[in-house]
């Protein structure tokens, strides 16, 4: 079988990530090209035997060879490459958010749609072993019929103030990953959202109109109820966890230690720390999706998260949104 | 010291556990009086050489030797009952609800301020050793300002139909006490509430207009969140923890289990059942709440839980059954 | 049915947990006599509303209404007391061990064969409910054919000089309890023994003559190998856990904590203490010792441990002293 | 600085998990030959664009380019090949053992000794990051004098008979490694050593000579004494737990499992399986372990674990295997 031709597009934390898994451990797959400004993403490129490293992203649209795009560059351009890619028919990997504002999302995944190429949306955190098994578990009826979901997420620390600015805020930057998550472990879609939220780390956070505290309440379809806890700061770390109960049992997700090791004293026992970092608790992730990716481009497979995946998840965002300023539950067409 | 003396009305399943415990565990205080309309209590209570024992609850509030008395009876006579204590200048303790209606609790309450006497509201779970640890560690600042609780609160079953016609519905009977443990923990008082709630356990419960399992969300007067899970059924036993997460910390309460031994097979390690009968759960609880009352009593300090602290349980639940009847969260005043 | 009637000699700790345990939570027994010479023991006695309380030992052997005497006394008089108490054709629970010496505990055994009363030796760990899940479990073949046993046996500190020096040393005073532990679990007898030991805690129990630490290691008859860890000190509490592993598996007994809460903080995760006095650790396994001598003497059954039992542990701790004076296996008949 | 070049011999299993690593995640060093007689061996060696692939080993040791090389071939051509190794003036990685005599494995260490060239022994475990957290802490200090360690090392199933026949015996093939723990986490020398063992699992193992389970006590230099346990089966998957106990604390390491996810149903709460096959449990140690090795290449250090320390875990598993044949402790000198 002739290897899938991948071009990627942003050479930051992320596409660094992608460019390594696809380098050393995917089969079946090669990066062409990586499209970066900077000196330093360009360096690292090289190191991989890329072949063609430019600045200038209209080579990468332009390759006949090329058959598909992995959209890693800042979320204010996922929309208008992934349309681009579209438009030149070439398949699309798009890290999340599709875009900020829903009617653009909404547009991309139409001009998809029309092209007919495959695209997949890169919410990660499905392909975590974890979280796969619980879905299959789930999937499996193991536990039943789901009556309630609760959903841990927390930062081992806000990020820059600028990126705050510019993120989306808390629901579209943070909350998105579990709002898709619940989706995924439910099955079903979200009837009903209610949110409330706070700043309560850090007001400069506050100050440029965003929150950093909040705790929301999904109704689905089926019935069952999901929460959510999220919170930018956490000092004990990363905190990732996830319980579904059901009429048959229950399932949870603990987080991943540092180390195996105990130590016990006068005071106790104490284990490690979390895995802190969320590219080292999500690292298998990463590899997992991107395989995925190829395996469905290899066997014109669907895609394991498509657009409308993306775009549910931003309508959820903005509900919330909505559930906030106005204080009452707010119901998901 | 001289031992104060006790008169309980009411020898059912609570009834008999204060009757043991003062009995056999707790310095400083004896049983005269047992009411109790069956033969079966009254046997039970001649067992412990209680002298006084009746069927006449009259005897009771007409004798002068006796310093207090345990309302352990139906929960619909508990306002009468604490009314005629109160009247005849006794120290009560008084099980949970104090009443189903709000109206009546308060006026409990306003008759016990008139008569000038001590009375607690038997919200035992306030006295296990476990939660009483995750109070002093959050008095103490341990983990710094609160900024959401979680509280999961599931029985291992659902009580009987009959049972559950009187019992005030999901909110009075069961949620109460989470919503109590919600004010101790967090230390002050519920500025708003959001419940949702459905039938999923049994369809015979919704039929006599009951729910069985439910989730609130909480927003307190220091703009901390909680939020509550309750089910009437989890299989795998009575689910009774809680987690506090603040700027310094994490707490959590497991559940304990009736055994520490654990199994490995070759489908991993299995660690035995949650201690599964409220009564086992909080054994200790039972004991150390009846001491605590004698302790105040002797030494005339104040009730650890006052009927005040009952009042606003039941102002709570009652708010979230408007919450729930009218679909949006529901401020508390 | 008619009560037990039990006299007790000896009120000191466990005197008293057993004057207790049959007052208020045992049916079918009580305790009618208690012989103690100090006046400390013979008011807590009287609390308990004891009949004849003495501090002359000859009332209770002389007594005809008397069933059973509980030999709570200091270790040197057990021998003695129990073949007065055979004698008298009373039936006896004797606390361990019954002599230091092998010799005169099989006197003990012997004498009570030839009156053919019942006696029990008090290896109350056996009635834990954690040990005693274990027992059931590998009795049930649950786990397979036995192929190790490791137990770990750490005290919270070592005891006052005065009382190692009365002892009779490490492997009789707190090794015998694994001795017997490990025979319980196997099943079968011990064919073989290596003991190491060393004072490594406190150099002044090494200057009375006696080993801190040590280290055991026992062939049994069905070719199981079981190892020991004994420590008179570890920081961290009391330490008391046990594994066994089989061809289908393993079973392992953790301790269990002061509490169930964990905290969280930049450190890690942060569980309790363990339950750190043997007292507290193993008060359920006094009560149910004790229930389990009444019923047997009730019911006309065999004792749950026999004489035979607490020789045999004598004969391990000897055997387990002359492998570590001669540094050699030893063979045991 | 300049790429350190090596060349493997063998590209079994462990050769190919060397070669990986340094291709993909090793800074400073580069494969330039692989020795292999298999066409199987040299496609793999091929896909990683090894320079010279061959399956004619001499071409290795006059390759003047050569810095380095790794000995990845079967147990009985490691000592001719460390040995060809040290004359050629070529740095020396080999698995364990050396050799199964000791004898032949002295002559190895003495020609590295004399040529001078860098030897490292490949225990791994000693690089993870569990075993790696446990010997800084031991050597800080932080649980204080130790007194005792215990290591618990079983399989999850026996290899072949045909393999254990050449493999040396359970304790050259597989306690060897446990050896070497116990000296690398106490940090002194083994002084006596007393071993058990026998065929409990499959008897066709006691037919070829050799023993299946083992239980061995080692006292050390430092007066702390170690325990191991050894078993070729244990149904619940790879175990390989460690517990050090000191004056001022214990520390722990726990089997790493498959998942995070926990189960609870009415039997209970339901952990993961350990991870199950060595290559995955100890990956991470291989790759520390070569970069170690490249680290002190590329900055001439001495070798993170000697020559010496092969020798003397064969010094041990001889000593082990007197005293399983004459039932009686060994010195060791």
């Amino acid at each position: 079988m002739k290897n899938i031709k991948v071009g990627i597009i942003g050479m930051g934390r992320i596409g660094k990530i992608h460019l390594e898994n696809i380098s050393t451990r995917i089969d079946g797959v090669e990066v062409v090209t990586v499209i970066n400004p900077s000196e330093a993403g360009q360096k690292f490129a090289s190191n991989y035997g890329v072949k063609t490293i430019s600045s200038d992203v209209e080579v990468l649209f332009d390759d006949s060879e090329t058959d598909a795009i992995l959209i890693c560059s800042p979320s204010d351009t996922h929309a208008d490459y992934a349309i681009r890619a579209a438009e030149s028919g070439k398949a699309i990997f798009c890290e999340k958010p599709i875009d900020m504002s829903l009617q653009r999302a909404k547009e991309v995944v139409e001009k998809v749609k029309e092209k007919d190429v495959p695209m997949m949306v890169a919410f990660n955190r499905r392909f975590d072993p974890d979280f796969t098994k619980v879905k299959i578990a789930v999937s499996a009826d193991n536990i039943g019929q789901i009556k309630s979901l609760h959903i841990i997420s927390r930062d081992p620390g806000p990020p820059s103030i600028d990126y705050i600015k510019q993120s989306g805020g808390l629901f579209k930057d943070m909350t998105i990953h579990d709002l898709d998550m619940a989706r995924f472990i439910m099955g079903c879609e979200v009837a009903e959202i209610y949110a409330t939220g706070s700043c309560m780390v850090d007001s400069a956070i506050g100050e440029v109109g965003d929150i950093d505290t909040a705790t929301l309440v999904l109704k689905f379809e089926n019935g069952a109820t999901a929460t959510i806890e999220n919170s930018r700061k956490a000092v004990y770390g990363y905190d990732q966890r996830l319980e579904v109960f059901g009429s048959k049992g229950m399932l949870q997700i603990n987080n991943p230690l540092m180390s195996n090791v105990t130590t016990s004293d006068d005071y106790g026992s104490h284990a490690d720390v979390n895995l802190n970092f969320f590219i080292d608790r999500y690292a298998t992730s990463y590899l997992i999706e991107m395989q995925e990716f190829v395996n469905a481009l290899l066997h014109k497979n669907p895609m394991p998260v498509g657009g409308e995946d993306g775009v549910k998840a931003i309508i959820l965002a903005d509900a919330a949104y909505t559930s906030l300023r106005e204080n009452r539950p707010i119901k998901v067409q």
